[in-house]
């Protein structure tokens, strides 16, 4: 499997946008800046520290037993919220988009509302159905409440799969002690990977590798660009860059980080890095609020905002050359589209939109895909998740945890346990 | 058709949030700038300028017809873009889900990409089923390429329906030449309707009557609202104190409304309201970034960067106290969530999450609704359209236009014709 990547930043120089811009001097002079990030990046990983670079040298045959057992189901179900589903998601959806049309049908567990669980009841037989139950810490409480009424579904109707049928990916918690007393198939979430990190470990790997997704050349796509981004060159490693690009634009106000792919399979692509992005450096009051569009739907929703709102974005724009299928679009109608394929409007909608914010001043940089395949998506992961680790030393940011969600979990608890009520005073009732 | 809707602004007063919020003293103060507001709208509305307005009073029974021709049908494809699908989209989630399990089954074609018109394509039998082409200039290039694709397809393979299967919904321009020559049964999108607050007419309801959406219910509810603001009294108008609320606190630097359901059903009437929301204040400079969250999904992926990151948002929480399935959590394993329905878990995953962020002094609303059902659906969308109208008035922006993206169509439609080409200067490329 091949795959071009190119990555693009004529559109943040000066001389393009302006004031605004940086130039490549400017860039070549932070060089030490951005070789300690680099160096800091590396010595982290030297001590253990990033099982997300760790990763790429594990033994892919381990995940031939789940795939094995997968071949008994017609259905899959993926239960987790959070960094323990949106990889898995972002990379099925980005080979095989969201039509759900293609074997093992597959569903996704990752809220706790009861609507949801009821619809993807009724769409399975689970009696053929492959359930996942994925959360690092074994303790996330939406996953294993959709987790234990599925269970206590299947018991109390009776229902008995040829083979066993769950599946167990974690690091500990009460879901470790569950796989162990109830026998599950497990694999194990490193200590040293978090979970929006864990694309490319078990987390990722045992459902896709199920989904009919070619991980090994996933994680080939993965290691080229890691390979790639060893050199100091900055103008040769283009998570640095990017990671530089968009720490210097924050310092300009540019606070909202808006991708937006022109392809409907990058998509969830999008919500993944969506999480990486907010999670690791939205801290102490720093970050950029990540924004996700798609192109060319939202040109028409989104766009006039874009062009004529606040100066407060940097752009991504993901194209692909080539699509999988593609149309004529033929008519008797008198028609400047005549002729022209779909993919050559959808991507001269790109170009054009991406001209006329540049006109406009506002910075943003593009990443092309030859094609979306297993080993550029690879690529385009791998380098977004080394970027997140560089901004983290550049913002000096502990890109690796998320301190403040703990203090809402237990307001949530103490809600449902009953010892915090909801009350109003001020509000407007229509009946 | 019953229901209770709740605005509580409790969490955007001093008292709550400290020095960033406001006091009921001070939205009291504002009555001539606020009652100016509204004056202006019940004059644009008077001058026949508010067409979303008027849709209240039309009759429903000319949708009778199409209603009757799509029984005929077992799937439906609306193809459509922006305004024209936001809306239809919005509704129809909000009643069925996404499942797309109900009968007819739905398709919506709303971008140019290739390979979601060859997902669609494989998942319907084209002779069952009724499409609905949909854009009010009439010339939408995205619109027209899917319609041209289509029709090509039915043609070259001679799929004929018993019953003629195109729906036209537009104002004029090729589209309608088309539907004229044709014969398409033809529905008008008034020209005082802009795209964005169109869902009342025709363009949503058409296809929402054929999708066995309670139209009568809708329209009951968004004129029940309209009656509700009729008043001058600001707290007791929720659109216009909403509006004043995110005016005040774009002031103090909240550029970014975030929008936040607590049911996967209201996820895409947040899409639909990130449209209305940019495209009608997103100008000169002005606006604010609308953000879809959902929980409580994305506090496992959003909510560090909105507690901890640059306060520089406004939320909207949107809750439902009634879900319509629900699950008790049983287990036999030790776990605090032993007894509880799902739906208690989610709703007190939504008031922790409320209170911590409040603690920390993030303004925040919050609208309740007793449950999710055509009436309450049809009382918030037009509380939305009528808040924007108010808001055009309050930061003296014209809400109903949209010229920033004229250019950016010429430029695409130069690209597409082969006068721009492509250039890279600075770029990295990886083989």
């Amino acid at each position: 499997m091949k795959g071009i990547y190119k990555f693009n930043f004529d559109n943040v120089l000066k001389d393009k946008i302006g004031e605004t811009g940086i130039s490549v001097d400017e860039i070549d002079e932070l060089r030490d800046f951005t070789n300690l990030a680099k160096a800091n990046v590396t010595k982290k990983y030297e001590k253990g520290d990033l099982g997300f670079i760790e990763v790429l040298n594990e033994d892919l045959e381990i995940y031939e037993e789940v795939k094995e057992l997968s071949k008994e189901f017609d259905y899959i179900i993926i239960i987790g919220i959070g960094g323990s589903i949106l990889g898995s998601k972002a990379i099925h959806q980005g080979i095989y988009g969201s039509s759900n049309t293609y074997h093992p049908k597959v569903f996704y567990l990752d809220n706790s509302d009861p609507e949801k669980i009821y619809e993807t009841l009724k769409a399975v037989k689970l009696e053929k159905t492959l359930i996942f139950v994925i959360s690092k810490s074994g303790n996330t409480v939406e996953t294993l409440a959709n987790y234990f009424v599925i269970k206590k579904h299947m018991d109390k109707n009776n229902i008995t799969p040829a083979k066993p049928n769950f599946v167990a990916i974690t690091g500990g918690g009460l879901l470790q002690k569950i796989a162990d007393k109830e026998g599950y198939m497990c694999y194990k979430v490193p200590e040293n990977v978090g979970g929006r990190f864990s694309v490319l470990s078990a987390v990722g790997l045992a459902p896709l590798a199920c989904l009919n997704v070619d991980i090994h050349n996933l994680v080939k796509g993965a290691k080229k660009m890691n390979d790639i981004c060893q050199t100091d060159n900055i103008f040769r490693n283009p998570a640095l860059l990017n990671s530089l690009i968009h720490y210097k634009m924050d310092n300009t106000g540019k606070k909202i980080s808006l991708m937006m792919p022109y392809i409907g399979r990058l998509h969830q692509f999008g919500m993944w890095y969506r999480q990486l992005w907010a999670e690791s450096l939205g801290k102490d009051g720093n970050g950029q609020t990540p924004v996700i569009a798609l192109g060319a739907t939202d040109q028409h929703s989104q766009l006039q905002l874009y062009m004529d709102g606040p100066e407060d974005k940097i752009m991504t724009f993901l194209k692909v050359n080539t699509f999988k299928q593609d149309y004529s679009i033929e008519t008797d109608y008198d028609s400047d589209l005549k002729g022209h394929k779909l993919s050559e409007l959808i991507n001269s909608e790109q170009l054009g939109t991406e001209k006329s914010i540049t006109e406009k001043g506002i910075p943003n940089v593009k990443i092309t895909l030859s094609e979306l395949n297993e080993y550029t998506l690879g690529m385009l992961t791998y380098a977004y998740e080394l970027q997140t680790a560089y901004s983290g030393e550049l913002f000096c940011i502990n890109a690796f945890n998320q301190p403040a969600v703990e203090h809402a979990k237990k307001l949530s608890h103490a809600v449902l346990k009953g010892s915090i009520k909801e009350k109003s005073y001020n509000e407007i009732k229509i009946e």
